[in-house]
């Protein structure tokens, strides 16, 4: 026991340190918060428009949207605050609703739309989100509720003939945490409604098979929340950079994974693709965290290094990912990771927003029930 | 959203019923250990050896168990409240100790041996835990962590040669909790490490194979936390109690599963056969719950009522496995299930205890640390 206890805390630290590492990052952010709440709701929309100009240009395209949203959000705390001096009861009601809307508008600032340049989104960024590790924590176990009630219902909706599933894709660089999204963000939903599937390297079964085989063989059933961790994205990625087949052949994939998503779409599957995107040098760092701590050795790969060296030709092939296969039926949503606690928050919405435009109502019964209560009762 | 958060909240009502309805249940377990707590450490002892001839008949031999560890609890009560007085620094470590040492022992308190008769277990019992719900709730968060850290390490040890394995294996009469223990213990544990199988009817493709195939192609990669929602043991239990195929064949079975059990053993695996024990009225209460609720239509299905009517025939098919197939390398426990949050807790216990006779230790690095740091701080 002794033994493991250490451990335990010794794990605690790393944690701890992390996080110290995760709040320095944001520090630049936080700051932003604070300006803007010691200004008047009145003052937020003039102020988040003039707000890209002021930013480094590389943060250009997803910041802009973030910013717009403050200002809604900003408008919004008002009305509550309003609200609050009319009656406790009608405080709260409109309070719950603003807390929702102010969490509804993850997949339009995330989305991919034509135009995209990964180069200039800033990975410290925080979209759609404008507070800090705290609220981000408290917030995922308040709307992990709602998730769990929504997968519920579609796990229930399984018998049903239009029965349907949703496919959760998480693509990543090495270290980005895909890992974490899916102890962190899967791990919070019920594992009898959820198909995790990791991608790694294919088997030679696999490998006599075309590319595609061993995904379709893992897709969700009805019912299911499927997850992919790594991808058919791998085959137009590390095959491409390392020419793994011919230029001809991995071009091709790009269309041929558009129509598997698009038949995959039309069985009443709704995809979900998640880019998480650190840079270079969060990379180096977390690296260099594995290689500092005996407990996260397992986790790491002298081939991490080799393919660090690669990063350009990477981030590369995960720009033609994005204006490839960027589709209306199946986008792609890149999500800022350098903050671990940011982008499991924005995985979670994504995961909450597309479940909530499903309308999942819960299926009727498919016996008389008064019938089969009777009959309980005599048993 | 208005419609989802009406049904959350109708999710919560019908959560703070069937938590009244624990409560009631276990009224009588509370009072016990509330007149425990009024007596003197010292009189512990000698209380608990007398109790078992108090109980009622039916709860002989579980019961004894933990009246013999809540003398034990009670007297390592005493000892903490007396370091606590010496320092506080003191206590708080031995607290953490004492808090160990006292839930150490549910796979003693459960498991199945020569003699152990199950219509003679008071199914709302509480073996080797003398606490309420809320103290189990607390306990289970504060050992979860534990718990993921053991979880880790096993997982790490996937490509070591000798890479262990663990297989839960859960069964229960319909309504028994199953689905909560996956929820709610499997739930705690990262996805990444946990390969979860339930299995239904067998398909066309599974009938045409021998009844332990479907199994061994399911069975835990080394690394992985194997759980089996229904098992092996169906083959023994349905198959018997509808003569699904004939007495000669079923009977043959148990020794089939032993040897399989026997040869999964010798290959790392560490099996823990769970079956949560509720009694009739407790099911009949269950059923009722899921036709009263039209969220829970999707789980009733009216094949229950007809199985329910096969119920001393299912105990007598139980009672025949716990005695055949409790073995030494794969014993069976039963765990009391009236109470929902005992059997989770008890579940999560049973597990805990056995990752750590394992004696997990990280696994040592496969390269050379300083080379590798070297080489990341040159990219």
């Amino acid at each position: 026991m002794g033994k493991n206890k250490d451990k335990a805390s010794a794990n605690a630290d790393a944690d701890t340190k992390s996080k110290k590492r995760d709040d320095e990052l944001t520090s630049s952010d936080k700051k932003k918060v604070a300006d803007q709440a010691s200004e008047k709701a009145a003052k937020a929309k003039a102020k988040a428009e003039k707000a890209p100009a002021k930013k480094k240009g590389s943060a250009k395209k997803a910041s802009s949207k973030p910013a717009t949203e403050a200002a809604k959000k900003a408008k919004k705390d008002e009305a509550v605050k309003a609200a609050k001096k009319v009656g406790k009861d009608k405080s709260t009601k409109k309070s719950k609703k603003k807390h929702k809307a102010q969490l509804s508008d993850f997949t339009s600032a995330l989305k991919v739309t034509p135009g995209f340049s990964l180069a200039d989104l800033d990975a410290s960024s925080t979209p759609a989100f404008d507070g800090d590790q705290k609220k981000a924590e408290k917030l995922m176990r308040k709307t992990g509720e709602e998730l769990a009630d929504l997968q519920e219902r579609l796990y229930a909706s399984e018998r049903h003939p239009d029965g349907r599933s949703v496919l959760l894709v998480v693509q990543g660089m090495d270290t980005s945490g895909k890992g974490g999204i899916m102890r962190h963000v899967i791990g919070s939903i019920d594992p009898q409604g959820v198909e995790l599937t990791s991608f790694k390297a294919p088997t030679k079964e696999e490998q006599a098979h075309p590319f595609l085989w061993r995904i379709r063989n893992a897709l969700p059933k009805p019912g299911y929340i499927g997850v992919f961790d790594r991808s058919q994205y791998e085959d137009v990625l590390i095959v491409r950079v390392h020419d793994l087949v011919s230029r001809p052949v991995w071009m091709r994939r790009y269309g041929q994974i558009n129509a598997f998503e698009e038949s995959t779409v039309a069985k009443n599957t709704t995809i979900i693709k998640v880019m998480l995107h650190i840079d270079a040098d969060e990379q180096k760092a977390r690296l260099a965290e594995r290689l500092d701590n005996p407990e996260k050795f397992y986790k790491f790969n002298p081939g991490d290094l080799k393919e660090r060296a690669y990063w350009p030709e990477y981030q590369d092939a995960y720009q033609a990912v994005l204006e490839r296969t960027s589709t209306d039926i199946a986008p792609w949503f890149v999500v800022p990771a350098n903050n671990k606690w940011y982008a499991r928050l924005a995985v979670q919405q994504l995961l909450l927003e597309h479940l909530r435009s499903l309308d999942l109502t819960w299926p009727e019964a498919t016996f008389d029930v008064e019938e089969q209560k009777a009959a309980l009762a005599q048993l």
